[in-house]
């Protein structure tokens, strides 16, 4: 595993948060959120912090870069309901010339729900891997 | 609507059958298969036939053409519920010259749950409407 | 088919909005939105309206009613795209005793996206036919 | 992270392999399978395997029991197709009193696509913590 970075539990360790309510459609017939649908909403929650850089991830894909995700790990600590507005406190770390992280917190109203770490790469048009674009590094690397 | 196929509740109405079994992960707090899991079921038999006449839908990609769906309508009639293998009985028909559509009857050891008909365009690479491929054509009029 | 609404193309025709921003999860191949992930869309919309209008469906259940789709209708008439923000009409009608229906109509800056209908039923706890609330039939009826 | 099983990338160190063919609806505008989807074919991957020893998930629910996922990693090694037939290899093992966990190999015609490894751990039916089921313990033992 290249995931280095430790997702703290305090939202004040992190540098951007966003905001999801979780769907009717993500529920199972345990009653609450399933395990699967947390990736689309830290997806949601990294896209938006891109936005907010600056770099809307269309016009990053139109220039020509992807950025997938290598690895995922997810800790699940309390599960989350139907219909809650779920904060996703995240920040980036781990920068290398090609891949980076990042580190994310769900609460609900304060209650920690889960943690996770993405890894990603770089790849250009042609599927190979690319040099990190310089607005990544620059803010990711403290 | 488009949409003019009337899907018979009798199997022996239709020309091919895929077999599905349902996901964990496609229930909803109600303890059932939520609906919107019902629409990449369609699909995926769909392309299982045109697998069967020989065309799969990666090499009718790759041969440039797409078929995006126009209309979907679905009558649930009983619910799916999890671990259950569904029967996807399907028939093509109502050709015109650029879309074409599809009936679909899902049982369950023969009991009905649900019917559907989905309305398909033909694209080209550059997102225009196109002609429909002579072997839909062909299998799909009577 | 008991789909009996028809979708007007116009916005001032409804009375209500919620708004969703189309996810990367939900692209497909083609590019563009999938077409599954419009019935999450036109469900998240359908709870929105009932929050506002004063039953959260998380009350709703707690009280012991279900709301299942029972027929769905969708006509796709541009693409989504991915990052884009939805706004997401919809009104309701076509009460009877045991169910009603809702029309949306799907835009973004003013462009129609889609047009769609559900039909729903009312069950209890026992997963028997139910009367329909009093709110939804008193809001629902002109 | 409770997570210590170590994915092996050879099939040969599996006990189980269960086969899923990619869905259109699962791929993205990258062209691949979306990250997410890869969750639930672990989870089909994993009740296919307690089928296989004699316990079909609804019958553990029924019995009262959840196996709910309390950790997962992924790491995807090169990307899954559309259409593609996937050999999902697992075992079992890192058994303690109340959790165990499964390892998983992803290929397709032999080539390494993914690894993965989730932590369950084991609720009745108030949400409480329980003991596993002997048949896990026995079987996940080595």
């Amino acid at each position: 595993m290249r995931q280095s970075l430790q997702p703290s539990r305090d939202p004040a360790d992190y540098r951007f948060v966003h905001r999801v309510r979780t769907r009717f459609a993500e529920t199972d017939a345990m009653g609450v959120i399933h395990h699967a649908a947390y990736l689309p909403y830290l997806e949601e929650a990294r896209l938006a912090y891109f936005r907010e850089l600056g770099h809307p991830y269309g016009e990053v894909r139109r220039d020509g870069l992807e950025a997938p995700v290598l690895e995922i790990a997810v800790q699940y600590r309390r599960p989350l309901d139907f219909d809650e507005e779920v904060e996703i406190h995240l920040w980036g770390g781990a920068v290398t010339r090609t891949t980076f992280q990042l580190a994310y917190l769900l609460t609900v109203t304060g209650e920690v729900r889960a943690t996770a770490v993405t890894v990603h790469g770089c790849i250009d048009v042609n599927g190979k891997a690319s040099r990190l674009p310089s607005w990544i590094a620059e803010v990711f690397i403290e």
